[in-house]
């Protein structure tokens, strides 16, 4: 009896100890960011493009990791490209190829797993090599090949490895695999996105579908992840270059997870031509309003689900700023805002530390006074006139921080400059991911 | 038997679990940074000033949060502030008496706990009385009394409870009190900062020691914490003005914890005139270069004791570049790398990712070549033109980033421009300290 008393006495003990010990671990990451949509949409298929993907093991075996995209002649493409210095060989290739009018077909072949970057004459050559290899199998001219690399910098890509599984992906083309080729190109991706949009033009249904990934190095500074977008719209190469320029400016270009700007990343968008339509020409034409109201809606809903799986994100942050002396000054505020990791972790405590939002105006180089400055919490007043709003209560800051998505407002009262960026917290799992070895 | 059994097995599978939690839970937070020196320096007694430190409660009831400097008769006064377009109302203040030449003595008067910072009018009023009871108390024009708060931004300093202690630290005042300054002056500070230095000019000794506070919001854009440095020397104000400005570029602005700029913070140099020496007239004399490195060594120490005090840090980083076309672009390169959160979080976890060294380059702004650029992990050469060096292997860089104090090369061989700062990795324990509720 005695010994049993002993042991049970153990138990307890150890009982209490498995408990403290289960307090003091990090709650269990969830595998899909708590700000993921609640479901992929229904993405429709595009008339004129084809998809595939499979799995070549370019880092890890057994995960689909290519995607292949083939448009139909008379397609047009349209990008837009980081800006980074050092540009991978993929993002130069493409770039170069870019501004070209063609009426043949044209192909996407991405790579997840290996970026492809900093990886010098070989990293040119595994682009060179990927091109040619698809060119031969769909009889393509190589200028109408776009590759794209995502993963890890500075390594070799085993492009032999995805020349290996063309013939699989070649007969495997189907007009209903974008939800596959949206899982095909994740990385540290906890969902896969998709967004789209159905307009009447002329009484004639067009339709854009597109997929995005990206949830680490983010910044702002043109595309910073991996974005194709597909419509069967008729629009001209060069109409559509300037919608999707202009509407990167407003999409992918507003939001930042870290403020780190991949060496990788474009955004590709291609117009099949196969709706019933008149060519959009220009971008001020009804038709081309429409359309480009319809394609900007869907790089927006794209972008704003890369921040939802900002790697660690538990908040969704809308930054907007307003009456700054110029746009470009508020686009300053607003990025020194949602940049800052002061304001990031304490947006991840649910703290209404507005302090740190008028540090951060403080820094952001644009012309600011200290004593006009107001900032509101989502409907909530919290300071105006340089000094915290006699209305504001702390509890109803905290009370509002509680919610899953957020809005900072800051009125600089200087002038009529506006602008609005998109960002997520800073939270322990951002540095779990990305503290892990080679991640 | 049986029941004995179940509960031996019991325990066995409780220990497995208690172990495995364990394993899960994050390390015990250490009190003092890892990277602390190993203890505080001995700081000699300035001829000329006096210090004291008393309990106010600005914040915290019973911790030292206020201290008082009184500087005799003759003392120059020289300073360099933050940019920050929100500074606080001491900051506004101190800038504006700065620049007055005076035979009178100073007094710098400094408490923790409150920034004093984004409190309208009375935050000045705040300024306005306690230079006014100072003054009184000391005998001193209000013209001459510098103030400083540091801690939370945006709540009314309680100043009645440092008026209230004026008297305890007036008849408290010691030549001994540096070392109580340190501490005085300290928030999330994990350890007191304080240097100095002794030199020969023209056969007489010559004197310096500051104390500095300061761990995080820490960023370069002048003087981006506390750091209140006092001499016997006899120097000009305008000289020593001029070596303060220079000497804060080379050290205070070359330091980045986590890119955020305080609203609140300066450097103060006073020079007491009391060593038996010729007056520093210039910054060019074989005195004034000997007095000028001298006060950039104390300087320099001083802020590398600011970045190993920074939030959470268990890495001391230097960044060292060479090549870039100016000195200007050698600096954004730097920086780049030292407030990259996928560089800082790739140090916290030992990982020699220097594909994200790449990527900090190619988003810095400053002209790159990616074909021409090399990187070292202290001496081991990582990467060059563009690609992993043959030489490397992936086992050194992984050795070399265990250790605690590392240096980041990168030679951009385009150019003769080179800068080099220092900052720190970026951890659980950062996202810690700031996601505390107002902490």
């Amino acid at each position: 009896m005695g010994a049993k008393k002993t042991l049970k006495k153990k138990i307890k003990s150890l009982k209490a100890q498995v408990k403290q010990a289960a307090q003091s671990a990090p709650a269990k990451a969830s595998l899909v960011s708590p700000l993921a949509p609640a479901q992929f949409p229904d993405l429709p298929a595009i008339r004129g493009l084809r998809l595939s993907t499979a799995a070549a093991g370019v880092r890890y075996k057994g995960r689909t990791d290519v995607m292949l995209a083939v448009l139909d002649p008379g397609s047009v493409v349209a990008g837009t490209f980081t800006r980074s210095a050092t540009r991978a060989a993929s993002v130069l290739d493409a770039q170069s190829k870019i501004t070209r009018d063609s009426a043949e077909g044209a192909a996407f072949l991405v790579n997840s797993g290996n970026a492809n970057a900093f990886t010098g004459a070989a990293g040119v050559a595994s682009v060179t090599a990927l091109c040619a290899a698809l060119s031969q199998k769909l009889g393509l001219p190589a200028a109408r090949i776009f590759t794209s690399s995502t993963g890890v910098i500075g390594e070799a890509l085993p492009h032999d490895r995805i020349v290996a599984v063309l013939d699989e992906l070649g007969s495997g083309l189907s007009a209903a695999a974008l939800p596959d080729a949206a899982r095909a190109i994740m990385t540290t991706d906890t969902f896969p996105k998709g967004a789209s949009a159905k307009v009447d033009i002329d009484g004639q249904p067009v339709t854009i579908a597109g997929v995005a990934k990206g949830s680490g190095m983010i910044a702002p500074d043109m595309a910073t992840m991996l974005v194709y977008i597909f419509t069967d719209a008729k629009i001209t190469r060069s109409a559509l270059q300037s919608m999707v320029s202009r509407q990167t400016d407003r999409s992918f270009n507003c939001i930042t997870v870290d403020s780190d700007t991949s060496t990788s990343d474009m955004v590709l968008v291609a117009a099949t031509a196969q709706a019933d339509m008149p060519v959009i020409e220009d971008t001020t034409s009804d038709a081309a309003q429409i359309f480009n109201d319809a394609l900007g809606a869907v790089m927006l809903d794209l972008a704003h689900q890369v921040v939802r799986d900002g790697e660690g994100a538990t908040k969704f942050v809308e930054v907007a700023v307003s009456g700054a002396r110029s746009d470009a000054d508020a686009r300053k505020v607003a990025m020194a805002i949602a940049n800052s990791p002061l304001v990031k972790t304490a947006i991840a405590g649910e703290d209404p530390n507005w302090g740190r939002i008028v540090m951060a105006v403080g820094k952001s180089g644009a012309e600011a006074d200290r004593d006009r400055l107001s900032i509101r919490f989502g409907p909530h007043l919290v300071a105006s006139q340089g000094q915290v709003a006699p209305s504001y209560a702390e509890q109803v800051g905290a009370e509002y921080m509680r919610q899953q998505e957020l809005v900072i407002g800051v009125d600089l009262r200087l002038g009529v400059g506006a602008a609005t960026v998109w960002t997520c917290d800073l939270t322990h799992r951002y540095i779990d991911i990305n503290t892990d070895y080679r991640s």
